[in-house]
């Protein structure tokens, strides 16, 4: 079913002001998970939401809490997320990168002690939107067996990066783990298989069957040893950035997963590329995706189509999601 | 076959004399792909000398051109390659990439206009060498298709992802295609299937069969859509960075393959983690992926066993290139 924008910011606003957040943070927040099922991503939208108030009223998610700077060099900054909101918290910690890549042509933050981020692409959308390039990662619990064992020790730690453009931008969001839980759940529930393999069976059998991944737990990193190596890279990188926990540390559990560790990175092309035609750089590759048929879509392509068509009719929500949000 | 180092270098800078490499640089250039053999990774190293070479004497590669910087802005700047030897370019680069870091906490270079860097994880164990985090990437001539066509229309645009230790380094080096070219002819050659799907057939079926790879020419991104949305931000990343070419504009032959792209990008962790316990951090990541058995490799872990047995036994060379490269 589809609900207006307004409709369901009020919802929002109406709970997160239960739980005590205060209003202009809940104005915010709320939006940011309206945005996510507005473009097409309810599984990081709408569909976490009744979890995060779950987060906040026990207390995993302290909702009051800003973010902290801890120390500061150059182009660099460390933050301390004061285990407050995910979604704020990066949303803050990219304001802030934007901000260091305007004054130093590129610009890092590195935050400690967060929450789960919701819609990792949401801080792409907003570095393109201020016209710089953004790349920024999560670690998680460990949900994901490295290459070579059976038992998750990795992190399926999404990555995102976001070139701008004029109208819209180019934006790839993407986690470590060739399919979601999420995504494996759904398959499964419509009796379909996997277009490709997404993990193992309990004989150690790759499979396209979503529910013998779900039984073994043994979902499968991208191009195997390759994206275990890189899931394993940037949560190193974001530990030692941020002085913040590493995978192997968080807490293996949905609801009291907690002080995640997130990178931000901007690049600020008008200060290197002054003359530069960034508009025909951008079109010109994305030409080389279209022709000849068939025409590959570029990333981010389809998050301008339903936002589209939220923007006509009105934004997507699961009935059931939205009568559990409605009670809240 | 194994040689001393010795013997392979005293050959290699005859030979880079020859074509007129200034001996300053040759040394380097020697060295290079010395280690790239020392360090187990010879499809990198002597294998590409032959058609190094070949470059030189087509003017592909202008054999004494040196980078020069073309713009400027904080911690970031643009090189242009000159046309100038891959490795080269691309070990001045990062070391341009690490001043910056260590002078504004992170750092970027953008190289347009450079060769094929050879082996890329030389320029992440440099690096790391030098205590900094290193980040680099390279776009290539279209030889990957994407995901959802059948013909390369993106490169396997490698990328290098460094962390520093106290005696080693974590280093990631991998292309964006599940396997090389090199890799699929290798197990050809062996009469072995891949260990994985690495690939489409002529009927368009994924198959582990590496010969059936070759003749379609469909190589596999890893993470099908995933890999094949990451190189494309990887190649529109470097394009307007660096102003130079993207992978849509380059000449496809291995000969002629010219005028790449390349990123350097460095986090100089002293600088934002004076107290930190770095060693503590990464030990313990490290450790994560060992327990329970069984033990899990990371990256980097063989380069430093091969550099151990080549230190001690001399560098291994296929005794076929070797004869090529002594007749040069």
């Amino acid at each position: 079913m589809r609900v207006s924008p307004d409709e369901l910011n009020r919802t929002l606003l109406r709970v997160l002001g239960k739980v005590g957040m205060e209003a202009e943070r809940a104005a915010l927040c709320a939006r940011l998970f309206i945005e996510a099922n507005r473009d097409g991503v309810p599984s990081h939208g709408l569909n976490r939401f009744p979890r995060f108030i779950e987060q906040v009223k026990r207390g995993v998610v302290a909702v009051n809490a800003s973010p902290e700077r801890t120390a500061s060099f150059g182009a660099i900054e460390r933050w301390d997320g004061k285990a407050g909101p995910g979604n704020l918290n990066a949303h803050a910690a990219m304001a802030r990168a934007i901000e260091l890549g305007r004054a130093h042509g590129v610009g890092a933050v590195a935050l400690a002690n967060t929450n789960h981020w919701m819609r990792g692409g949401a801080y792409g959308w907003q570095a393109a939107a201020a016209g710089v390039i953004g790349i920024c990662w999560t670690n998680t619990m460990a949900n994901l067996p490295p290459w070579g064992a059976p038992d998750p020790r990795i992190g399926n730690n999404p990555i995102i990066i976001a070139v701008p453009r004029e109208k819209d931008a180019v934006v790839l969001d993407m986690a470590m783990s060739q399919f979601s839980f999420g995504a494996l759940e759904g398959y499964r529930l419509r009796g379909e298989s996997l277009p490709v393999d997404g993990g193992f069976d309990e004989a150690g059998q790759l499979t396209r069957d979503p529910s013998a991944i779900e039984r073994a737990n043994r979902p499968l990193p991208i191009g195997y040893w390759k994206g275990s190596g890189l899931s394993l890279m940037l949560d190193m990188i974001g530990a030692l950035l941020s002085g913040g926990l590493a995978t192997h540390q968080i807490p293996t559990n949905v609801i009291t997963e907690t002080r995640l560790t997130q990178v931000f990175l901007t690049f600020d092309l008008p200060t290197i590329d002054a003359a530069g035609n960034r508009a025909a750089i951008v079109d010109g590759i994305l030409a080389s995706l279209r022709t000849p048929a068939p025409a590959v879509r570029y990333p981010g392509e389809r998050v301008m189509q339903a936002r589209a068509q939220s923007d006509a009719e009105g934004i997507l929500v699961d009935p059931r999601i939205w009568k559990l949000v409605q009670e809240l």
